[in-house]
This record gives C-alpha cells, sequence and structure tokens, in this order.
C-alpha cells in the first residue's frame, strides 16, 4: 500500500463528515462531484483519494454512500473501539468528558487523572478523579491504550514520558506546548492557542493593509 | 514584506510559547540553537522564521528573550484586543469561556448565544446568554470582530453565514464541518473530530502492520 500522507487523512475525515451528513439525509448514492463540492475539493482530489483504497465507485451511478461511510470508517480506524485515559479534570478536560463526540468515535474514556487537591476523589460522570500516583496501575488494569493530556503546559512533557513508559500507543494532546515522544507512539496535538494566533495574524495583517502601513521593517 | 506561510505563523506560535516559558524562568537571552531545541525544529529555521521580521539577534549573544517575546507578539496581533462574539453555550462552549488562554491572548468574549430554551437567558459567567435573534444588534452595539462557532455541524453554516453578513472579520470554528466562507473573513477551525481520525487511523495502521496483515485491497 503507498503512503498515506496526513492530509489526504484529513480530507477522508471531512469526506466522512458529508457522508455521515448524506446518510441521515437517507441519500443512498452520491457522485465524485457531490462529495467534492460538500468538501470543498475537487472532484479528482476525491477520486483519487479513495483510489488508494480501491474502487468503491460504479461509473456513472456513483458510490454508494453507506457503503462509502463503512469503508472510510474502516480505513480510518474507527471501526473498533479504543480505550482512553484522560489526565487533567479543569475546563477542557471536562469538556472532553461531556463530548459526545468522543464516545461516537469509538474512544472510550475509561478512567481520569488529575492531582489537584480539589478534583482527586472526586466524581466525573460515572468515573471518579484519580491521583496520578495510580496512573500506571489503573492503566494496565484497565488495559488503556490511549492518553489525552489536557493539563496546564508545563505538566505536559512529564505526563507525555509516562504515558510512553506505561506502553500507550497514542497520545492526544490539548496543552499548548510541542510534546517529544518516540516515533512509535502516535502523537496529535490540538492547539487552541495556535489557531488563535494564527487568526489574529491574519486579521492584524488585514488591518495594517487596509491602512496602508507595514507592519514589520524587513532587515 | 515576503508572504508569511501558514506554517511560518505556526512556527511563531511555537516560539512565543517557549519564549514565555524562558521569561517566566528568567532567562535574559536565548540562542537561535536553544530556541531551535525547544520548539523541535533547525536552528537555521529558526533563524530564517524571524529574518523575515529584521534582524533581532546579535551576533554570539543570541537574542533577548523580552524583546523577541514582544516582537513575535506585534507580529502575531497579539498586541491588541479582539471582542469577540461565542455562539453556543454547551460543553465546548463553556469550557472556551472559562479557558483562560483566550483572555490572556488578547480575545475578550462579550456576548455569548444559544437558542437552546434550556440556556438562553441563563448566566454564563459574567455574561447572560442571549438568542440568537439578538445576534446582529448585539455584535454592532458591543463593536464584535470575531465570532467563535461551538455548536453542532448542522447549525454551524448558517451561523458562519450571519456571521459574515453581520460584517465579523474572523471567524473561529470548532464545529466538526467545513465552512465556507468569502476570502475576506479569516476562518480558522478547531477540529477534534479530525485529530481523533487522525490519532485512530496511525493506530490502527500500526495495528495492522503488527499483525502482517494488510488492511485494504489495492484496486
Amino acid at each position: 500500500m503507498e503512503h498515506i500522507s496526513d492530509s489526504t487523512v484529513r480530507r477522508l475525515s471531512n469526506y466522512l463528515r458529508v457522508l455521515d451528513e448524506l446518510d441521515r439525509e437517507a441519500e443512498g448514492l452520491v457522485s465524485s462531484q457531490r462529495l467534492a463540492e460538500k468538501s470543498g475539493v475537487t472532484p479528482a482530489q476525491v477520486r483519487k483519494d479513495l483510489s488508494y483504497f480501491g474502487s468503491f465507485g460504479r461509473r456513472g451511478l456513483g458510490y454508494s454512500v453507506a457503503h462509502l461511510k463503512g469503508e472510510v470508517r474502516a480505513i480510518l480506524g474507527l471501526d473498533r473501539r479504543w480505550r482512553v485515559a484522560l489526565v487533567g479534570a479543569g475546563n477542557i478536560g471536562s469538556a472532553l468528558y461531556a463530548y459526545k463526540e468522543f464516545a461516537r468515535q469509538g474512544f472510550d474514556i475509561v478512567a481520569v487523572f488529575d492531582d489537584d487537591k480539589t478534583r482527586a476523589g472526586q466524581p466525573l460522570g460515572e468515573l471518579v478523579i484519580q491521583p496520578m500516583a495510580d496512573f500506571e496501575r489503573v492503566c494496565r488494569e484497565r488495559g488503556v491504550e490511549i492518553g489525552v493530556i489536557a493539563t496546564p503546559a508545563r505538566d505536559s512533557q512529564q505526563i507525555a514520558d509516562l504515558m510512553v513508559r506505561v506502553g500507550l500507543r497514542g497520545i492526544l494532546n490539548f496543552a499548548p506546548r510541542k510534546l517529544f515522544v518516540p516515533p512509535a507512539v502516535a502523537l496529535r496535538t490540538v492547539n487552541m492557542a495556535i489557531e488563535l494566533e494564527s487568526l489574529s495574524f491574519t486579521l492584524a495583517q488585514a488591518e495594517h493593509a487596509r491602512h496602508g502601513r507595514r507592519r514589520f521593517p524587513v532587515g
């Protein structure tokens, strides 16, 4: 199988959103044109992306929505469930715990950890927040495969190191900090700060352009 | 000024994280080597990225942490405040409202909207959640410049259209859906579903590789 780039995987995720929607609207078939239009890419791109995985479409008829959705879900590893430990039960952690999309995509939060004295021992939904001292034991007992980091930046690398040591295979990081893990561990970062800064950069540039100013000396 | 790519802006955000940390540790100077190492890029990349904006460093001494931090903040448009309207007061919206990084980066949430009958009229922090019917009037009265979408996917495009019509200049989208806006409006999407799926894709591929299976027929 050819190497599948990160951007292909992201487009597959977008196609899945569109297929979910078409499925809810009880659409039976979708053309590559329609799928492309709703995903914001070209029909050629859709056909190329889907061709990595075999040929699903029938010429002139398009793709079966239900079948293609099942195939894309399998490609993305969403046809099974993953056992997840959440570290950090503050605002972001609590929102993640309550985030229905998480479970809908096969990610089951089976343990929550926080060393904050006001949180450890308290309930979070059906779980009890546990201290980090229990992390290794609980992860082993509950067969945890993925760790989610929702702590302040200063604690995040240390927690990632612990997750690697305990043998977790994937980490989803919400802390605003670049983390370092061995290549065998899959790491994804959701960095709201970076998105915010990218937005304010664009707005600031537009503002400077509107006022005919050059913001920065070019040395 | 040369065009600054999205990936440069993202690296600048990362440098800012590192500079914030060095500043808290009362470090006065930083070399491009050290900044590079802590950011996970090469020293040449650091020097190239910073050279877009003029020359900050002194040969052999490195960069002044405080000065460089101020410059990077200005580049990213973080030296001013932005007035933000939040649409959606569910789990994600409430977490965003409570997210301190938001205000710390100059984004002030000045209005919150939600049409859910159990939410409209209720307090959220120091604000009262308002119905969407008031969106246009309140945005004009409070000088809102940026909209944040934290609603279910099905409502998100309609809300983006409204934000564009009302004249907002930037949109930060947390709904798991690709949105379409005119080029003059800056749009950033934080898609947790896509990060999750990218993670599960990588884990599933690794698992199939470990079992010596080829997951997908190549047609």
